[in-house]
């Protein structure tokens, strides 16, 4: 069977391919936890695949539903405005799927409170 | 008692004000966990304090020794150029500060965790 939903990872991209990793790792954690469910990546700039890559992707999948969760710390310009434009455009190519957009990571409590967790353990 | 060491809580900055205020809770919720050590935020670009400002700041409070925690997703050109040549800027400035330079939060085995885990709960 065909799902029908799917989780795309969406980061800001770097020159340094070091700088995926994290990414890569997180992709797999959620893999992991939700077998059933395509789990993407895709970024921002400077590296593949881009946010409409990826989403041509899965259109070609036949997904339905796609949970964008941008890995940024916080709202800024990339959050506010790159991707509002992006996704207007991906929408305008697959106006059958239907996007939910989650806020940055910095906005999730839970998250909050394991970085401050790890940052008082770090100072020792 | 002057205390001896203290946190710097490093970010990226952005034009958008909104862009700190993740920061700013993870600074507090530190202060909170631990009342006795200064923890001071600062910026790469575009929002003050700088690095030099907060640990020059810190220095004229009589600080030692410096964890400077980088509350970047992940490692790339601002955490292996842009860092340590501030950092050794501001070494010759202040010779006597010891600095211990936490890795990226994306390499936190406990943050990637929380993320997926609120990655999963996003989803649904």
């Amino acid at each position: 069977m065909t799902p029908k939903s799917a989780i795309v990872l969406f980061a800001h991209g770097a020159r340094d391919s070091q700088w995926a990793e994290p990414f890569r790792k997180m992709q797999s954690m959620v893999r992991d936890k939700r077998a059933s469910v395509p789990v993407e990546l895709a970024f921002l700039e400077l590296m593949q695949p881009s946010l409409d890559e990826a989403i041509a992707d899965l259109a070609a999948r036949g997904i339905k539903n796609i949970s964008v969760i941008p890995l940024f710390m916080a709202q800024g310009g990339h959050l506010k405005q790159d991707l509002p434009l992006k996704l207007a455009e991906i929408r305008r190519h697959h106006p059958s799927i239907s996007f939910r957009i989650s806020p940055p990571i910095g906005e999730a409590q839970a998250i909050l409170t394991a970085i401050a967790d790890w940052i008082c353990n770090e100072h020792g």
